[in-house]
């Protein structure tokens, strides 16, 4: 079904309510100080894939979950996504202009306001998930554990740790296993928290619940590799000459450590495994198989 | 009693509480990117009254609450107000370089870390309070509401809300009522959070809810006013001349509003109104009493 119109279609179905929903969750009031919504919900529509909430959603679906149960903790993912990129773009971490394709949030709002409109996405994401959970009566455990699980995974164990290693390692030569970390910990974790909290508010049984997190991590992997294939591709086409380390940043990749044709080996590996994992779910998974095989094959 | 060594034991008491709940609730691994840890524990270590913290056991405390179910969301607001200190002392920011008389966070640690061990302090606050929700059975609803309202405080519409008008106002002139709403955001926020948490966690009635927001407003209010004299009674000290505003930074204070005269008055009546407002507790709430009148007389 991979390409076909029923998985794009289903795909911006996801990526409709998402964007939907994150419209709405940004309260604008007249009181002083209110231009920092201006410079949260700037970052928060420029958008991209969607890749984290549709996840979730998708997750959620597939086994029997409630929609609105699952969309304040999308939004909180994308949120904290968004946050990361904000500080990650400032001139103090990786001093980016551009964030695809516009100006990013420091330079339009200015750095001081983007620090703070980073901190009040991150803040931001849990008042959502928190303030659903108040709505919420009887057992409030598969709430509190979506939202563990989302709290682990972007900390100084998770997304975090990914940002600290990646900002202390420009310039200098990984090994294997600490680039495998510092992914797992800088694209992975975030990705397994979207699949994670749709099984959690999905209600998984235990055998669901580890293979969707061995799908998770396979995906986060094939995500992070085909990027750094991207780009090296990218920078071919500009320069016109290999560059098996990327020269601008001096930063590691799968790339630059493995090399090109082994990053791609790499690739077919982790989609396969993800694919291989959703074995217990027959063709209810069908939507994240070909979510696998678009992360291989996507074009930006 | 203010003044007499029972209160000051008492204080002394919970702060050491917090202190050693605070050393303890940073995991150390030794994986790599583990140097996050190091910058997140300088600034929580490096101090101050932990008044937050010690208000939110005390009123917790007074109310019959378990004092272990209290302590992880006084150590997350702790964690929210340091990392708070630690983005507003960057160079964007305030350009601070030193916070407590030590070197702030960005001077020993660079500006890319200090930006992450802020983000990760925010994060790991929440990571506190909801692993110790996971730990509980039964009616989670009382700490979901502790969170809820330490949430609400931390973000847009609260603290960050106040960083940004006061980034926003530097040399122009506020009005009273968008100094006080300033402020109100904040300091006073997370001040009210961190008696309303303990409210939660202690099964407040509705009259005591409204009674200790009532004082926790006024408490709020009274820091900021004593801090803002205190500024001017120190650079008078070190000028030997009178200065209305805060000359050195332009930024706008009681004092630089109202006076150092109508600050004063304004300072008695706010902890006059927070001693009133505990009427409902009788000889219970003695050490909240002298918390109001030794946030007036503090010297430092």
């Amino acid at each position: 079904m991979y390409g076909t119109t029923d998985f794009r279609k289903k795909y911006e179905e996801y990526a409709n309510i998402v964007n939907n929903a994150l419209e709405n969750c940004i309260a604008t009031d007249d009181k002083p100080g209110s231009e920092i919504y201006n410079a949260m919900k700037y970052s928060l529509a420029a958008g991209g894939k969607r890749l984290r909430p549709v996840l979730a959603l998708a997750v959620c679906d597939i086994l029997g979950g409630n929609r609105n149960d699952i969309l304040p903790f999308a939004c909180a993912i994308e949120m904290i996504h968004t946050y990361s990129l904000i500080h990650d773009d400032l001139p103090a971490m990786d001093n980016d202009d551009y964030r695809r394709g516009m100006p990013s949030n420091h330079k339009v709002f200015g750095e001081a306001m983007a620090i703070l409109a980073g901190d009040a996405l991150l803040n931001k994401a849990y008042e959502l998930m928190i303030s659903h959970i108040m709505k919420k009566e009887g057992d409030l455990k598969a709430y509190v554990r979506a939202m563990n699980v989302i709290a682990g995974s972007a900390g100084a164990e998770g997304m975090i740790r990914g940002q600290t290693l990646d900002i202390g390692c420009e310039g200098c030569e990984l090994s294997e296993d600490t680039l495998e970390y510092m992914h797992r910990c800088k694209t992975g974790a975030l990705i397994t928290a979207a699949v994670l909290a749709g099984a959690c508010i999905g209600r998984a049984a235990e055998t669901e619940y580890e293979a969707l997190k061995e799908y998770a991590a396979n995906i986060g992997l094939a995500f992070q590799i085909k990027d750094d294939i991207m780009d090296v591709e990218g920078s071919l086409e500009r320069m016109g000459k290999m560059s098996g380390k990327d020269a601008a940043s001096g930063k590691n990749t799968y790339v630059s450590v493995y090399g090109l044709d082994k990053a791609a080996r790499l690739l077919d590996r982790s989609v396969s495994a993800a694919v291989g994992a959703l074995g217990c779910f027959g063709g209810e998974a069908g939507f994240l198989r070909d979510l696998a095989l678009f992360i291989k094959d996507r074009e930006n």
